[in-house]
């Protein structure tokens, strides 16, 4: 038996989340069918970095699977016929063998997600980009962001119905940043992890700090109360991108 | 009666072309059925800077029409109601009152065209970006891009049941750049005029050369014969996106 991590895209309109269930098709489930095929193994199991929302895409969600090892070099035709296995709206872009003990969730060091909005109205990216008509102050949105910074309690921002009793998190980077053309914005966090609906809970909040309905200090209080009802309401899943998971080690040969 | 200018983004996957006609909906006949709801006159005809074929998209087609005269300041009001009575796959990004004489297609001085593909599987942008496996040569593409730039005619890149006589176009800049991530690349083309089916017969004669199939110096010679059967097949239209159309006056107050 061997270990491979997949590096996965996907738009995450066609997939009721991540996690394999019993409602609506899942990302887990159908990339495990697929290697179940590929392999011929049938009780092949998918890990990854996290489990994404319903609707929420990715561009570098990382999975890890095991099987009997594959012949040397034979990760560029898994790809391929993995490729051909899925819908169109999942993408292989990578595959690599890792070390036997490589675990996609526990070993992840980092993740960074982006929240895309537009301040104008658009059509080409309407499934992955939020539109947002009324006056933004993008400076006011990343004084507050400021205060995200550092290891905190982000109880204020997960999800009520969460089990996860840790809620400690390390807020690396979180900025808003201009995109082109004008209009486009995106909002970039990096953490150490995410507790649930977290990102959605902090656009949300942020989007009213910037239209003034609250104000910069209002984040403190919020963090403070280690309470959800305290934040805004949660932004659309379709904003946002699972953009990239750090290792130690890169995993995918420098492509990570 | 007075004349106004639009700015429309769309995504053409959902549409038979720009141009109003009898089989399925089109961009033009979309928007001039907004505009007559709008300012309730039966009549009104819009007119684009050029036909987008069939699946084409657009980031920047301007077009004109004429009705009465709106009250000063109207253009917001018109901008938001219009976005409100299109699909979704339709976006009015900005409006502004023209010159009586102002004609969308006339006047245009320079068109600029995007081409995107990508040589590693995707999902997000699948709809907007063609994906193409073998490896290509892009320096060997941009050597025979070089060969575009000019006044010269192109009736080897010209749809044969095209009517138009005049096949002279002078392309002021051809080149493929790299995006991010690695694997996106886009071919850029800027000319006065594109002949029907131009840029999609342009790419897909450059992604020959950047195969090996065919060498830099057959462009020139296919260029010569001013025939369309010497040409590469035409590159899918999913890729195509009309971003830019320019004047010699900017109609829409600097974002043009």
């Amino acid at each position: 038996m061997s270990r491979y991590a997949l590096l996965l895209e996907y738009d995450g309109s066609k997939f009721n989340g991540w996690q394999r269930q019993s409602g609506g098709p899942t990302i887990q489930a159908t990339v495990e069918k697929a290697l179940r095929t590929f392999t011929r193994q049938k009780h092949l199991q998918v890990t990854g970095s996290g489990r994404t929302d319903a609707g929420v895409h990715a561009r570098g969600q990382v999975a890890h699977f095991e099987c009997e090892t594959l012949p040397e070099n034979a990760t560029p035709r898994l790809v391929k016929a993995l490729n051909g296995l899925v819908p169109p709206s999942i993408a292989v872009r990578t595959a690599a063998q890792v070390h036997e003990r490589f675990h996609a969730r526990y070993d992840a060091r980092l993740r960074r997600y982006h929240y895309y909005i537009s301040t104008e109205p658009l059509a080409l990216e309407r499934n992955r980009r939020l539109v947002i008509y009324p006056s933004l102050d993008f400076e006011r949105m990343n004084r507050a962001c400021a205060l995200l910074i550092g290891s905190q309690h982000f109880g204020a921002f997960c999800r009520t119905r969460s089990a996860t009793v840790n809620r400690i998190c390390s807020v690396a980077r979180a900025q808003w940043e201009p995109e082109t053309p004008s209009g486009y914005w995106r909002f970039v966090v990096e953490a150490n992890r995410f507790l649930h609906g977290m990102v959605r809970a902090l656009v949300g909040t942020l989007l009213e700090i910037g239209r003034g309905k609250r104000s910069v200090l209002d984040l403190k209080r919020i963090l403070a109360t280690q309470d959800r009802r305290e934040s805004g309401v949660a932004a659309p899943a379709h904003g946002l991108v699972l953009e990239h998971v750090m290792y130690d080690i890169p995993i995918f040969g420098g492509n990570d």
